[in-house]
C-alpha cells in the first residue's frame, strides 16, 4: 500500500492508509492507550482496535518508546473538525526501535544541541529552516537558469596559498602543499576569461579562523556571482538586489505560513532597489551616533554595520543597504578603482539588518592597470602570474559578489548565529560530529 | 543601448543594435576588412562603414588582435538568406585586448590544454559541455523539488578517517587533525536519522589516489541521495531510474541540435526499467566471454564491465545496467544482507556504457545487526560510535546512492576521460591552475 501523509488524511474517513513516521508521545489514559504519529506533514493520533482478535495491539502502542520508527496500517477515523487525524491500527510494526531515552533537554545550549545535531535535527523549527534553506537554494537557481548562467564547481584544492596567507588551510599533497580555497574568486573569474560570461556556484570554502563569531565558520556555504560585459559595479548591485528580492518573495510564498506558526516571524520582501550609501558617509553617520571608527580607517566594524543598518532602517525604513566605494588599501589590489588614480574602489558590501551577507566589485580586468596596482601594494608578480594571465589574451569587463549561504538564512529566520542554521557547524572547537 | 545577441539579428535589417563578444578572426582581402566577432549566441560579421567621416573605423579593425574582447555599435546589414548576419559600425571598443597570440594549437594535447584551460574552455564545443552539465543539475533538482527533498550541505572536514584509511587527505586542524570527505554517506545517513526522510548534496569529495585514470580526479563533485521509508533497495533503483531518463530527456531537448553540430551525436534516452542482473550472473557472463575474473571474486574490474555492458547492449540493446546482489566482502559492513545470514547484499551499482556511475544500497537501520555486521568485519567499534549512534533513537529504513558527475558527463557525451569535462581536473600529477 503507497505511503499517505498526516496532512493528507481529512476527509478520508473509513480509509484504510499506511503512515509512515516517529512517535513523538505515547497517552496511557484511563480512557485506553494511544500513540502520537509525527511525520513530515504533520502528527497523528494512532489508537488500538476495538475488535478483541487484534488486542496485541493496545499493549504494543503502550509499549512503544517515543522517537521510534514506526508503520502504522488502519482506518481513518471521524475525529471531528478541528482535532488532529486519528487512525484505528489494523497493524503497527516498528521498524527502528528507540532503544535509549533521547540524550537532549527542552532548552539544552547550543553546544550541546550541535552534540547530538541528528537528534536537534528532529524539531520542527529545525526541519523548517533547512526546507527554507532548500528553497532559497531553488530560487536563486530559477533566476540563474531564466538568465542562461553557467554553474561552475571549481576546484577546492589550490596550489597557492591566498594572498595574505592567513586563515588558510594546508595539506600534504603528493610530497607537495595544497591549499584549501577561501572563495572561488580566482576561478570565476578565469571563467569570465574563458568566456562563459555569466557563471554561478554554491559549495563550500574554508577559513582557518582561529577566533569563532557567531557569523564565522571555518567552513561554509558560499553562493557565488560573476557577470561579464557590465558597465560598472552598480550594475552588479542592481542584479543582485533584484535576485534577493525574489528569493525572499519565495520563502515568503513556500514558508510563510510555517515561519509565523514555528518561528512567529513575518518574512518581509525587500524593496528595490535597496539604500546605498557609500563607506565615507556611512562612516559619517556612525561617528556622528558617538561611535568612533579611528581604529578601522576606510571601513565598518560591527558595531558600525550595526549603527549605521539602525540608522538606515530609521531612515529609509530598510533591512539592507549597499555600502560603496571602499578606498583600496582595505580592498583586494584587483578591485576596479572609480576613476583612474582614485582611491575609492568600484566595490560594494551588502549589510542585511547590521551583518555583512555580500561582498562583491567590478574587478580590473586591464592587464597594465591590474599590474600597477598589484605593483603599488607591493605585491611579488610571479605567484599572480596564472591569475594576470587572464587579462592577457582578452577580457571582458567583470564583476561578480560573493554571499554568505548561513549568514542570509540566519538574518531572514532571525537567529542569533549562522551555527543555528548550519547542518554541522565547524569552528576551530568543533570538528564533529 | 541595451546588448543584442547575434542569433536574435536575423529580420532586424535596418536596427542601432550593440553586440559584445570575441575577435574571431579578421579577413583583410581586397573587397575590404571585415571580423569575425563571437558571442555565446553565434558570430556576426562586422564591417566598416562607407561614410568618409568614419574612415578610421576600417583601419582599427584591421588591426584587431583575435581573441580581444570587443563592443560593437552600429546598423544591421542585409546580409542575405543564410549568410551569417552583418553588422555596419559606427562605434567599436576594445574593452580587453588581446595582447599575445594564444599558446594553444588546434591538436593540443589535453594535458596543454589543461594548462591554459582557460583558453581551451573558449571553444564552442567546451563551452557547450558546461552548457549541458548545467542542464543535467537543473534537470536533477527538478525531480529533488517537485517531490519535497530537503539539500544539504555536508561538512567537507571530517574528525575521523574512513574505515580503511586508504586514499585519504588529512591536514593540521588547530592542533589536531581533520580529514577530508571522501563522500557524503555518513551524513547523508544522519539526515535521515535525523528524520529529514529524503535529501540530496551535489558537491566536491575528495581522494587522494595516486594512480590516474581517465575515470579518476582527486578531487571531484559527487551527486548523492538518500530515501527513508524504502522497503529495499529495488524502490532506490527503481526512484534512480526514472530520474535519470528525466535527466536525459532535458539534455535531449535543451541541446539535441547543439549536441549534433558539435560532436556529431544523438542523445539517446534510456527505456526505464534498465536491465538488472545479479553480481553472480554478471560474473558468468564476463567468463563465459573468455576472460577470467579470478582475481577479483565477487566482483567486476574494467574489462569485465566493459563485457558485460557489451553483453547488455547486444541482448537488450540498452547503454545502462544494473548489477545488484555483491557479496559482503566486496561491500562496506553497513550494506544491508538480501536475506538475514545471507552473504548477498543489497547494493548496486549502475554500469553505463561499460563504466560505473553509481554505486548505491539500502543500509543496515537495526542497532543490533549492524554491530554484529562490524564485528564480523573485526571493526573497532569506539571509532564507529556517533555512526551507531544514529541507530539508537529511532531510525527509519533507508538507502541511496551516489552518482559521479563528470562520469555521466563523460558517457553521455562520449568523452574518452572525465578530465576533459571537469572544470578544473586535480590529479596526483595535476593541482594547478
Amino acid at each position: 500500500m503507497d505511503r499517505s501523509w498526516v496532512a493528507d488524511l481529512a476527509g478520508r474517513e473509513g480509509d484504510q492508509v499506511r503512515l509512515c513516521g516517529w512517535v513523538h508521545a505515547v497517552d496511557r489514559s484511563d480512557d485506553g492507550v494511544a500513540a502520537t504519529l509525527r511525520d513530515r506533514s504533520g502528527s497523528a493520533l494512532l489508537r488500538p482496535p476495538s475488535s478483541p482478535c487484534r488486542h496485541a495491539l493496545g499493549p504494543r502502542l503502550a509499549s512503544l518508546a517515543p522517537g521510534s520508527a514506526v508503520e502504522a496500517l488502519g482506518t481513518v477515523a471521524d475525529a471531528g473538525p478541528g482535532t488532529q487525524p486519528q487512525l484505528v491500527l489494523d497493524e503497527l510494526h516498528v521498524l527502528g526501535p528507540a532503544m535509549a531515552e533521547v540524550p537532549l533537554r527542552p532548552g539544552a545550549s547550543l553546544e550541546q544541541r550541535l552534540d547530538w545535531r541528528f537528534l536537534d535535527l528532529r524539531s520542527p523549527e529545525n526541519q523548517l529552516v533547512f526546507r527554507v534553506q532548500t528553497t532559497l537554494e531553488r530560487a536563486m537557481r530559477a533566476r540563474w537558469a531564466s538568465e542562461g548562467f553557467v554553474e561552475i564547481h571549481s576546484p577546492k584544492l589550490k596550489p597557492t596559498p591566498n594572498q595574505s596567507g592567513s586563515e588558510l588551510f594546508s595539506l600534504e599533497y603528493f610530497g607537495g602543499r595544497a591549499y584549501l580555497a577561501q572563495s572561488p574568486q580566482f576561478y570565476k573569474q578565469m571563467a569570465m576569461a574563458a568566456g562563459f560570461e555569466r557563471v554561478f556556484e554554491i559549495g563550500p570554502v574554508f577559513r582557518a579562523n582561529p577566533l569563532p563569531t557567531p557569523w564565522h565558520d571555518t567552513e561554509f556555504t558560499s553562493v557565488d556571482v560573476e557577470l561579464s560585459w557590465i558597465g560598472s559595479h552598480e550594475e552588479v548591485m542592481a542584479w543582485e538586489e533584484r535576485w534577493l528580492r525574489e528569493v525572499v518573495v519565495e520563502v515568503a510564498e513556500d514558508h510563510g505560513v510555517e515561519l509565523r506558526r514555528w518561528f512567529g516571524m513575518e518574512v518581509t520582501v525587500p524593496e528595490v532597489p535597496f539604500p546605498r550609501v557609500d563607506i565615507a558617509t556611512a562612516r559619517g553617520i556612525v561617528e556622528a551616533s558617538g561611535y568612533s571608527l579611528a581604529h578601522c580607517p576606510g571601513d565598518l566594524d560591527r558595531e558600525g554595520e550595526r549603527r549605521l543598518a539602525a540608522h538606515v532602517a530609521a531612515e529609509h525604513g530598510h533591512d539592507l543597504v549597499f555600502v560603496t566605494g571602499y578606498p583600496e588599501e582595505v580592498r583586494p589590489f584587483y578591485h576596479m578603482r572609480c576613476q583612474p588614480g582614485s582611491v575609492a574602489t568600484r566595490s560594494f558590501d551588502l549589510l542585511w539588518k547590521g551583518l555583512e551577507v555580500t561582498t562583491g566589485a567590478q574587478r580590473e580586468h586591464r592587464y597594465e592597470v591590474l599590474m600597477d596596482q598589484a605593483r603599488a601594494r607591493g605585491l611579488s608578480l610571479h605567484p599572480l602570474r596564472y591569475y594576470l594571465d587572464f587579462f592577457r589574451f582578452g577580457c571582458p569587463p567583470h564583476g561578480g559578489f560573493g554571499l554568505g549561504l548561513t549568514r542570509v538564512l540566519m538574518v531572514l529566520l532571525g537567529r542569533s548565529t549562522v551555527r543555528d542554521v548550519t547542518f554541522l557547524p565547524r569552528t576551530a572547537q568543533r570538528l564533529h560530529p
